[in-house]
């Protein structure tokens, strides 16, 4: 029997090799490619055929997202549908475990992928671990995360944005505004965009010489209970900030609410500013200073990438644009 | 070639024999019940098995929604991709003509199907034609539609709101604060959820001896800038409604934004009311009055009947439960 063979050539167990002519994920990379060069000098069929075979009937793309009951979430699935319907695409949506720190897909993710085949891999907001990019590569599955959570493997392509810049352009025109007191309600520290956004803000205080007291940086701006609470914190302070940045228009919408609920006037009392330009950022009363992001841009930069000649480890980054609204004004004197 | 004699037996084409052996949908209803019997007949291999075999195989779930960047959407969806995951699924979300009135997926949706494979298809507010309905009857696919956009075949299993009962009971309650001129925004009338909305809020006035002007009803209360659009119609009245009952809480919203906008107070100056409590409802300001729907309980029940045991054309229907916050109050004197 070959397969005995290769693993005694190899040194492993049969139950590794096998695990590898199977396509199955938990064999270590390097163990991984050890064997599929032994199982290619055998002549034994490599597991990718199958795969391959697989995929080409499947017609199927494979979504991974961090969540889906949001509204950016939302109109980036709607583009999504519309892009991968053009292409005669099927979207199968998997969405990341709730409580993962690192937002990626469920370990039978990729067992299920590896019995029904798949077109291509597009991770939102998502990351993907070793064993499943290499799991990917062998088997020639084209994958694109748009919006990193974290930095992904470089073998990934990714479409991101320009978070620090657009954080940046933000915190400067406050500035140029006349705001000297700015507080930063940022996202998860675990996340990139939040981080690469929070180095922003404070790039653009640092560069105009402009203080931030530790007590108006706190976290939460991607959830909507944690800005209410942040914001309410931000106004007892004894000396309130005169404008507050939210890492999102979810939390910034949640803070508007909570300031209009404490009685206080926006932008008279207080700036705001969001991010994303989600739809409901210019229904607010008052309707919300933020920056667009090109999601109809950046998803069909990720379908092309997909469906196209897919580019390992590509990047693609997008500006944004900055929208001003009735949420900003110059501070009261 | 025995086909071609099935053919000649049940006096239709080859062509016509050979769409039904491979699962096609475009043919009637009764031709295909005709060529199936005498394809049993002959001991021809139905062509169920096959797909059935594929079925087993691909643990796709097809989820058909109208639309997928609306909270309600994305709560409806939230809670389908965890019960997907427990019962081991994944999910394929198709999204439906944006233009169709009737709210059914496009036409190439069954063929793909048909390639792939699935184990039951959850529709929510969307419709299927009746070849669609007879494909999936026949492969023994189970179906189940999550509030259906208009009536659908009797053998569609059906998960539904009291959406009747529901408007009634918020009308009822607003005649109980007071309130004598009540306008309605209601859906589109190519909604079976919207006509019946509708049918709910007339029965309690006519019930109560109130009349509804005729320009105290309009439409778009599913959409927001529709909803924006009748709030400032009806608030330019000479004789104004003291109280707005919006179709979903999507409209309700954008009106609620519309008479901030005015400069209107609200419940002061008029009362308003919403559908479905999706999580902005509460945090609006002031925070919106409506009616709840059991999302969770709805989604768990179509999903047990999916994958547990279907019973075709099963009715199941849900009651709803009034959430009465701050956007409703006695009308001013």
């Amino acid at each position: 029997m070959k397969l005995a063979v290769i693993a005694r050539e190899v040194g492993v167990s049969l139950s590794t090799v096998s695990k590898v002519v199977n396509g199955r994920a938990d064999v270590a990379a390097t163990t991984r490619a050890r064997v599929r060069e032994a199982l290619a000098r055998h002549s034994y069929p490599l597991p990718s055929s199958s795969a391959a075979d697989a995929k080409r009937h499947a017609a199927l793309l494979d979504v991974v997202i961090h969540e889906v009951d949001s509204a950016w979430a939302g109109t980036l699935l709607d583009r999504v549908q519309r892009a991968a319907a053009e292409h005669g695409l099927n979207v199968v949506l998997s969405t990341v475990q709730p409580d993962s720190t690192l937002h990626v897909p469920a370990r039978r993710w990729l067992d299920q992928i590896a019995a029904r085949g798949t077109c291509g891999v597009l991770g939102i907001l998502a990351g993907f671990t070793t064993a499943q990019v290499n799991y990917m590569r062998d088997e020639g599955i084209p994958c694109v995360v748009i919006d990193p959570r974290s930095e992904p493997d470089p073998s990934v392509a990714t479409v991101r944005l320009d978070n620090h810049d657009s954080q940046y352009r933000l915190t400067e025109r406050l500035i140029a505004l006349g705001h000297k007191r700015i507080a930063m309600v940022s996202g998860s520290r675990h996340s990139l965009p939040a981080r690469e956004r929070l180095a922003g803000f404070e790039a653009a205080m640092a560069d105009a010489r402009l203080p931030i007291r530790p007590e108006w940086r706190s976290e939460g701006g991607f959830d909507q209970s944690q800005s209410r609470a942040a914001m309410a914190a931000l106004m007892a302070l004894p000396e309130r900030p005169t404008a507050v940045e939210f890492a999102s228009d979810k939390g910034a919408l949640a803070g508007l609410a909570e300031a209009n609920r404490l009685g206080l006037k926006i932008p008279d009392d207080v700036s705001i500013t969001g991010f994303d330009d989600v739809p409901d950022a210019e229904s607010a009363v008052p309707a919300l200073t933020t920056v667009r992001q090109p999601v109809a841009a950046m998803v069909d930069a990720a379908m092309r990438h997909l469906v196209g000649a897919p580019e390992a480890g590509a990047r693609i980054e997008y500006e944004t644009e900055m929208i001003e609204r009735e949420s900003t004004a110059p501070p009261s004197p």
